[in-house]
């Protein structure tokens, strides 16, 4: 008898038969249809005498944009035409009755249900009652009762499940309930309530929480912490189609129902659904170069066309690199109305599963060996912040909270990271859950640089403690400026409390390099210059000999075209100096960098990476230095002409100039404005070298208010090409 | 220009270029050839001189089962013919060289490499030396040096990476390093190693070492916590090809080389893998009754069939149900040298989030309404329990970990649970990684009883602190007895303690319903009563009075054929009884359930659920009673004869009656021994009412020792029949 027979064939579909007594309910989008008439045990005989009863003639969910509910709950901007409100905050239905209402006869319910099956002791049947003798678990009044029309007042729970709600309305007759039929336009969206104190995700600060929910014009930093560049997004949370995307979602990881009200189970299933990985999720990660059969990362201007295609596609959509996961994520944040922005962290360590360590080996002369180099520095990464209170940790860890979308390749072979206390963190608290040990790595890793041995081991040579985590920005609320919050992940460098928080981490197993360097007496530095993709330019290495001796130097300068993940493409320059140093002087060497030498090797990103390690002959020190020079890339000019009037027509007119000596072949162009213009494409053939385009695209505005236009340019040859123009809108 | 357009094509397979350096080694099956020469740098014109220097003529692993070091290693027993040490612990190997070894001038190393692009800064190649001047991450030395052969003594780090090593010894010579050539016979599994301190898997206890690394028969609990039935299982985790079976196992994770040397990340990654969702790891679950294309959960004997089964198929086995899940699980843990042990938990809360509650709606009149109860305590549920250190939590939560491979239907969406310390979950501390919440619920959950009102809602009638995690056993070290480990789990019920913990989890969230019982003076109980198979019996209520007035209960009485699962299957009893009671009295009620009656609608685990709920007219105080009773089955009867030597022929008789009155189509039975026989299975088309089979099978013990034979017959009408026979073999 073979025991691989009775394998052969596939195993059929597993059900959840003998294994739970249904099925969790685990989606928004299902629904179950409630009697329009329940009848209680035994009937009588014949027509049942339920016109002495109210009946219910219309129920008026007060949903208008100038209505009482939608302005009370921060919610008119959502190009939805439901009810949307937010939890632990009172809204108002308007009921009509066939008769007048007499509140010591008639009873009647206001009953909430959402997904499948709906339970009252699972959260997912809520019946709210406007008498006082009845209990709720949402609050339910009586707001005015005029002849036939009555005014309910209703206040979710401030810790309900946060999707769409279906109403009916009951009224109790002694036979049985009687409701209203479902209906479409009686569908009301429950949010997240950052304004409420009983929500979870309160925010007690006006202008973080304008900035954190509200606010659909995003500015995302990216380049090197002394030379910062800037992209603009167009976030698009309340865009017509995003809210019910951002519920797909969540409907697409199977998410049970009840857990939908924990905002941190929504970040956690939300972090690992934003990538495709291992669920289908909604982008797929690209850093290859070869974009054929999508977008480019560095093409996309908004969150909106993104979120549109994977709902209706079902599909995940390509591409995307760590801003444009961190760029989603935080439009579903701000959609369900938890407070979340964008940060980026300036050299991240990564890929390296919580170890606190990224190594670099030099061969015996000092030079960086290539193969043998596996570690990578990120010239910086992007992940979101999302504001919470943490029950499920000691108290003292709550606010703001890390979420990375971007898939890692962690040991726990999941791709998904957070949510991670930013204050645990920074106190080396990183056993709590979750992933706060990544995180921590990810600011806080040492640079160790060892040198290689004959035989094959390393010895090492020199520690950077400060390189990694350098900087960390996101933007200040209110206003287009950055905001250093490096000290949120930690203290300052060479405090106290930074060696206390150190040591805390080591406890839990994340160990520092144990290396007390040798005392060198030569310093270097690459000194940092602006640079602008196309032109030629000088590379200035500064020596520094502090000893009291001459010093000779044999230096090797290895420059590279490096993805923004610090991975090299290929190295355009490589240059071997002996510099002597005499006692105590300073000493500029200079290294030119044609403009032709790095122009071909070119990968999306542009940035420029000079690495310059050499050995002291005198005394066998090692020096290195190291050194990203982002290329300046030349911007859109974006001009706005006509009455800024909501429905009125106006242009928008992009020009660009090809400065370069090559043509642009295969270009896309798009542009798009939070409340005025949906995501727009053009494509153009050929911009041959020396011309200009100019685009005329007509808008209508749809919104009142600041907004701003947002535009990029991409093809294979010049990718990061973008500009914005800003506009008011008269009502 | 269309969106959709851009995305029809699928996507191209992402590789890792621009995004890390290199791929991450994660494959121990990867491996790729050291260079037989290794120069270094410029090499002198014409042959090398190499003649001076000293050749390797052969090397000798020392790895006979009577040579030094499998015994002192405890991996005698592994069918596998390749030296298998654990690590933080020497072990020799005997190298021969083409002259006398210099120790003054001859410089050798002996090389370990694990995976491919094998690194000394990763780990995973590792030189070691025999001069006590080069520092070695592994311990070296020279234990014997006659003539031309060196015995070398090699130390492991105590936490080095686990798995298969390739060996290599190079000798340094002026021009570079001159190495044996690759060779199977010079591999080395290192493993886990309990019995060193200095291993994070480190168990201080002599004979639970024994029990929970080297002993390969297993017993398993189930049924209930008062009627308690056993399952014998063979680990075979000696078994040949098995130990390759669990490395795959990582390898077809795809978990980093680096990280296996963790046993907290091991046994992460094992207890996703060991169950087929989203990973294709090793068992198909399936709980349905239809096991037409696999082996039903009940069939297996042991371990080893499905283990050989997946490694070769590379494709997940059908089926499993929790226990087979904790077998295999155990097979892996013991195998790669980590203590691991099956527990099992009766009354086991599931499939809720970690939430403390499992609800049991009733109706107005005190009955179960079954569509609303969506909840289900599973009779039964088998885990595992593995031993180590936790650096990664703060000090004392290391010791046994909690790991779970049955896939849950958790929010977290990963099929994988813990390691959760169980010092953790007894003091409450759920917010520790991994999974500590979920567990805690698992022992400690309440049973709250609702009543429906009639618009819908529920109000709280009865809960039940005690019924959920009523008993966690283990198999005693070293004896066929059960251990009760319970206050491992928590503290007695109703001590201060006990009550403490469950505030401290409250502080994280998990919130107990917080309900004070109506002072109630009639108590029921359904009692024990042991019931074979096919057996008619009575089932008995006994109610007591302890006011001082009579009461008059309204009792409902269902009696339901259950999975383990606590999943009901049908109900084949259900009776309405007005009971009358006199002041301060007791009463029993008896109820006859004929066989018939259950016979017919039987699913394979055999339990009969019993549940009493009423209602007592004079106070409408809600009484509630349920009972698991578990169906005895037969068991198999085997004997061995022969002469009990090892590769003797010998025989086993299983012998079965049918003393049912219904034939038994599609009959397999299966008997195996650890070190004795290999699974060996029997297919019997029908075995009809009242006839007797006997099946004799030969085998040929492998090694001497205490063992047993395991023996299971299954087909779809009956299932879990067990047997077994122990034998001690003479060498």
């Amino acid at each position: 008898m073979s025991v691989e027979k009775l394998a052969a064939k596939p195993p059929p579909k597993v059900s959840h038969r003998g294994r739970t007594a249904a099925p969790i309910a685990s989606s928004n989008a299902d629904s179950e249809e409630v009697l329009e008439f329940e009848p209680f045990g035994l009937m009588p005989r014949g027509p049942l005498p339920l016109n002495e009863f109210l009946d219910i003639t219309n129920v008026d969910m007060l949903r208008g944009k100038n209505d009482v509910n939608k302005p009370q709950h921060n919610s008119q901007m959502y190009a939805n035409d439901s009810l949307i409100v937010r939890r632990g905050q009172e809204f108002q239905i308007k009921v009509t009755f066939d008769r007048p209402y007499k509140p010591t006869k008639d009873q009647f319910a206001v009953e909430f249900v959402i997904g499948g099956s709906p339970q009252f002791n699972k959260g997912t049947y809520i019946p709210v009652f406007v008498t006082k003798d009845r209990q709720s678990t949402w609050g339910g009044r009586m707001v005015d009762s005029t002849d036939s029309v009555v005014t309910v007042g209703i206040t979710p729970a401030a810790d309900c499940i946060v999707g769409k709600w279906r109403i009916y309305v009951a009224v109790m007759t002694p036979y049985g309930i009687r409701r209203t039929k479902s209906d479409e336009s009686r569908e009301v969206y429950i949010l997240f309530n950052p304004w409420v104190a009983a929500d979870s995700v309160f925010l007690d600060d006006y202008n973080e929480r304008l900035e954190c929910v509200l606010n659909e014009e995003g500015v995302i930093y990216h380049g090197a912490f002394d030379d910062i560049s800037e992209r603009p997004w167009n976030f698009g949370q309340f865009d017509y189609g995003v809210l019910d995307a951002c519920l797909f979602i969540l409907d697409k990881a199977a998410m049970p129902i009840t857990n939908r009200g924990d905002p941190v189970k929504v970040t956690r299933i939300a972090s690992a659904m934003m990538n495709s990985r291992d669920d289908d999720g909604v982008l797929v990660g690209n850093w290859g170069g070869d974009y054929t059969y999508g977008v480019a990362p560095t093409a996309w201007t908004g969150s909106t066309e993104i979120l549109l295609q994977y709902a209706s596609s079902k599909m995940p959509v390509c591409y995307a690199q760590c801003w444009v996961y961190a760029a989603v994520f935080n439009t579903f944040l701000r959609c369900l109305g938890i407070p979340g922005r964008i940060v980026t962290n300036f050299f991240s360590a990564h890929d390296n599963n919580g170890d606190l360590r990224t190594d670099i080996i030099l061969d015996g002369n000092g030079k960086i060996d290539k193969i043998r180099t596996k570690d990578s520095i990120w010239n910086y990464h992007c992940w979101n912040e999302s504001y919470m209170s943490r029950p499920d940790l000691p108290p003292g860890f709550g606010g703001w909270q890390v979420v990375d979308a971007t898939p890692q390749e962690t040991s726990d072979g999941m791709y998904r990271c957070g949510p991670a206390s930013v204050q645990a963190i920074k106190h080396g608290h990183i056993c709590f859950p979750f992933d706060a040990r990544f995180v921590f790595a990810e600011v806080n890793s040492d640079v160790v640089f060892h040198s290689r041995n004959r035989d094959g081991t390393l010895t090492v040579v020199k520690v950077n403690t400060s390189h990694v985590g350098r900087l960390v920005l996101t933007k200040a609320p209110g206003r287009d400026a950055r905001r250093d919050i490096t000290d949120n992940y930690k203290f300052p460098e060479g405090s106290p409390e930074e060696r206390t928080v150190l040591e805390k981490a080591e406890e839990y197993g994340s160990e520092h390099e144990k290396f007390t360097p040798p005392k060198g007496d030569v310093e270097l530095e690459i000194l940092l210059v602006e640079v602008r993709l196309g032109d030629s330019f000088e590379l200035k290495l500064e020596f520094k000999n502090t000893s009291d001796q001459a010093r000779t130097v044999n230096m090797y300068i290895s420059g590279n075209v490096v993805f923004y993940t610090g991975v090299t493409s290929s190295e355009f320059l490589f240059a071997n100096h002996e510099v002597t140093l005499n006692a105590l002087t300073a000493r500029t060497e200079v290294i030119k960098v044609p403009s032709k030498d790095y122009m071909r090797k070119l990968v999306e990103q542009a940035n420029l990476h000079f690495i310059a390690t050499g050995k002291v002959k005198e005394n066998g020190q090692i020096v290195s230095a190291m050194r990203v020079i982002p290329l300046h890339i030349p911007r859109l000019s974006l001009e706005v002409s006509g009455l800024a009037k909501v429905s009125e027509k106006m242009l928008v007119i992009v020009k660009f100039t090809n400065s370069f000596k090559f043509n642009l072949e295969d270009v896309f162009l798009r542009v798009e404005g939070p409340g005025v213009m949906p995501p727009t494409i053009k494509h153009y053939s050929m911009i041959t070298a020396g011309s200009s385009l100019t685009w005329t695209e007509t808008f209508y505005p749809r919104r009142a208010g600041q907004t701003r236009l947002m535009a990029s340019l991409d093809c294979r040859a010049l990718r990061q090409v973008y500009g914005q123009v800003d506009l008011t809108v008269e009502p």
